[in-house]
């Protein structure tokens, strides 16, 4: 805790940290099932569909099949649970709603938060995402990133090592010059083996309800509960 | 000439076509000789110092030397010049005078014109400059970049086809899709042979003096004098 006088760029976890994806993606499946006079649980498919993210990327992590975008897992995934929620979608249904992960509604406090940190230092995006996705969820959002990293800039996803350190390289900074922002203590602790600060955002609200998974696990360097309280404390 | 409708991503050369290096450079080698009581022919020893680029960039390109950065580069051309204009650097020097190319001014329409093609289409940078120094000269600048899109990402420097095509399949669009705005003929040529479309934009002042180069060798799609001209003539 305290002044962390060397940081000199922030970096962004944004699924959770920064959007309501839970909220958009449950929205959008909503209104595409009124559309369509579909009936189904919206709200179960989109914590299903979620749900099946970090097994896809590990498959990539663990080296199981080639590297793949966002897109290409959210299809497949969706794919394979629209039987289990009684609904089967046509290629065209997949592309369409694959494309609500690029239109994710930001917390209330990110852009504002963004925009006041950029003030001070570097602030850039660290997701899963590819950078397609990104740029087009920073235009939906208007993010004012001043940079974006996406995973297939790196052929990897976090918590590969060569994202974080990647990140650092390419914005010519050492780890410890370099703070990850996040609400999953996961992506942070690994940042944290590999020399990054860290902060902690709190968003209780990412699974619908507050629960174990919005607080902290660890004494990170930060623990704010918006992306302005992180600029209030870090740009002193 | 005419609509072209499919453009949905501008990519930007930046050094002469939104920044005006000489300019900047000659006036940053000036201020340092004041400091330092050295007199040399600054003006002359920019133009060389620029005109070293080219050569060391084809080294990389030819596969005579691992990718370097335009740090790396920049850093041994000063060095090497610095006799030949009576003076020596030291390493101090060095990494000064090469973080000038960190800090060059925009031309007086390249800001607003970014932001008027932002709010039509993605616009990102194509340089030649790493992801380090072109996330400080966007800053340094104001230049609201969507995405970045540096040389060592690619592991290679323009005109190779990597980095046109790198930065397409990066924003998920076709070549077709995607216009290069450069005020450099070489550039475009090597871009529209690949697919992309072309704008050449008129920057009569980046060597000094109007020349032929500052004047298009093709019939690219538009020929701008400006970037808000250049939106004027895209965003229909």
């Amino acid at each position: 805790m305290g002044a962390v006088p060397a940081v000199k760029a922030v970096v962004f976890d944004v699924f959770g940290t920064l959007v309501d994806w839970r909220g958009s993606v449950f929205a959008g499946l909503s209104a595409f099932g009124e559309r369509r006079g579909m009936a189904a649980d919206w709200l179960a498919l989109t914590d299903a569909w979620r749900g099946a993210y970090k097994p896809a990327m590990d498959a990539v992590r663990r080296g199981e099949r080639e590297f793949a975008s966002l897109d290409v897992l959210h299809g497949e995934a969706l794919v394979a649970l629209g039987p289990r929620f009684g609904v089967a979608f046509s290629e065209a249904d997949v592309v369409e709603l694959v494309g609500l992960w690029h239109r994710l509604a930001p917390w209330p406090d990110s852009v504002a938060g963004i925009l006041a940190l950029k003030r001070g230092v570097v602030v850039a995006s660290l997701s899963n995402g590819h950078v397609a996705l990104q740029v087009n969820l920073a235009k939906f959002c208007g993010f004012a990133w001043d940079m974006i990293f996406g995973s297939d800039i790196f052929g990897h996803f976090k918590p590969d090592a060569e994202v974080y350190l990647g990140a650092c390289r390419f914005l010519g900074l050492a780890p410890g010059e370099v703070m990850l922002a996040a609400a999953h203590n996961d992506d942070l602790l690994a940042a944290r083996r590999l020399g990054l600060r860290t902060a902690f955002v709190r968003r209780p609200m990412e699974y619908g309800a507050p629960d174990a998974r919005a607080e902290p696990a660890e004494d990170w360097d930060f623990v704010v509960d918006s992306v302005p309280g992180l600029a209030g404390r870090l740009l002193i």
